[in-house]
């Protein structure tokens, strides 16, 4: 700590941290200390009181068509096409805080970062959601149970019918064992032998934001009235976690990813630099 | 499209969508017209001019030590740490609308997100910060960038003296070859026989925090006063690109991660489940 004192940081840091994460009536109310807090204005005794981060439920068969269109708008892509469906439509309600978010800044997420293909944007969209109102002991489950959902099904599932945008009619559908955008979308194109660069392929996605965002509500709809019960297991995070979790013999494991699709010997991941294909 | 109308739908997303990213003087202008754009107020005859999103230059030395803290700060991890850090300055000298965004949700990154080591919540709150004042096609260099540089570099590299909260002194290091946190710190914890649950790992990841704040405000400063050049490769994925790229003869490549973690046959991707260790 050489060019600020210890003093100067958390002093800094103590404006911004989160200032809390508090149950509230009829909903969640997270309160961010120099998130949309008040600021005080010359004149006033009191600074206006911040609009809290208080989380509604949405009607899912509205916010998919909104999702499924935000993918293709302006080619924000998938993680706004989530976020904004989720976030956008409780704005569209209520108006603040929800307006006043940077809508724009969930570009980020679009084909796994910057075309990296990690996260899937989607995914991002709805944890990104879900983090403005639950700290991490009340979110994680819920994003692991919706992680561990889209592992496991075959996708897309979501039709627009004539909205569709890169393709009309039905899409093959693939289960892809990964978070990972680079698993989800590689592994179907190679099972539907569909150019990942195709419209076809960009509608899959449009299709699949909707599809998370169907998925991403039904998780916050039961959280909000008490009826949220996660179900979904790894049979390969429980079995590499016996020597591999915390307190084990080996205990590096960090990560939930199903551990399969990399630690399972396929093909896919043998030596392709020599031995390919 | 069955409970609400294209018109409907599209009418929600244009008061969402971004407006536009502008070229500004003395940084980059993006203009969110939802975003924290004006709102009109009764009697007013015209809405207040909406704060932009400006981005402006940062020291580093100043916000490592401010990375490296958040991190530990409440437990809000490494997406928050490096996130407030360069927007948390901004807020500090220039208030809105820096100010005014919810940072607790940045948490949202934190061990890969919700402990499941998809991309390292660091990297996850740099581009989050990008995002803010760059479209895809600025930004997305700019992230390739960053992320090559953390695939290739032995990390960590900021020591915060006495300062460490998990650990105090020099930590070993290791080049994860992955922008994931899984394995970004299942291998530095292979690699170095620490506990990935240890607070020395911890620390690890604190520091990695400060490192990729100071590389990310590199980044950022460049592009700002005008010498941005990127200039980091992937062999591997120029290699595979060859076969799988656009317009190749197996389109199905999605991603820009370095292929050969988990593609290059090493003993740590054959099959775990039979043949083990």
């Amino acid at each position: 700590m050489t060019d600020v004192s210890r003093r100067d940081v958390l002093g800094w840091l103590g404006g911004a941290a989160l200032g809390g994460v508090l149950a509230g009536v009829g909903g969640v109310v997270a309160t961010a200390r120099d998130g949309f807090a008040a600021k005080g204005k010359p004149g006033l005794k009191e600074a206006p009181k911040a609009p809290a981060w208080v989380a509604h439920p949405l009607d899912a068969a509205q916010c998919a068509p909104v999702a499924h269109a935000g993918y293709w708008e302006d080619g924000l892509g998938c993680c706004y096409g989530v976020f904004h469906a989720m976030i956008g439509a409780m704005a569209k309600k209520y108006g603040a805080p929800y307006d006043q978010f940077p809508f724009h800044m969930m570009e980020v997420g679009k084909s796994g970062i910057s075309e990296w293909g990690t996260i899937c944007g989607a995914l991002l969209g709805a944890a990104s959601a879900y983090a403005l109102f639950w700290g991490r002991k009340e979110r994680d489950p819920m994003v692991t149970e919706l992680f561990r959902w889209y592992e496991k099904t075959a996708l897309p599932i979501y039709d627009p019918g004539p909205a569709g945008q890169g393709a009309v009619g039905p899409l093959p559908t693939h289960v892809s064992g990964s978070v990972l955008c680079h698993q989800s979308v590689s592994t179907w194109c190679f099972a539907t032998g569909i150019d990942a660069s195709s419209p076809k392929r960009g509608e899959r996605c449009a299709r699949v934001t909707a599809d998370v965002t169907v998925k991403a509500i039904e998780i916050m709809n039961a959280k909000l009235n008490g009826s949220f019960a996660p179900v979904l297991k790894s049979k390969a995070e429980a079995a590499c976690g016996e020597c591999h979790g915390k307190g084990k013999v080996s205990p590096i494991l960090k990560g939930r990813m199903d551990c399969t699709p990399c630690h399972g010997g396929s093909a896919h991941v043998q030596d392709k630099f020599r031995n390919h294909p």
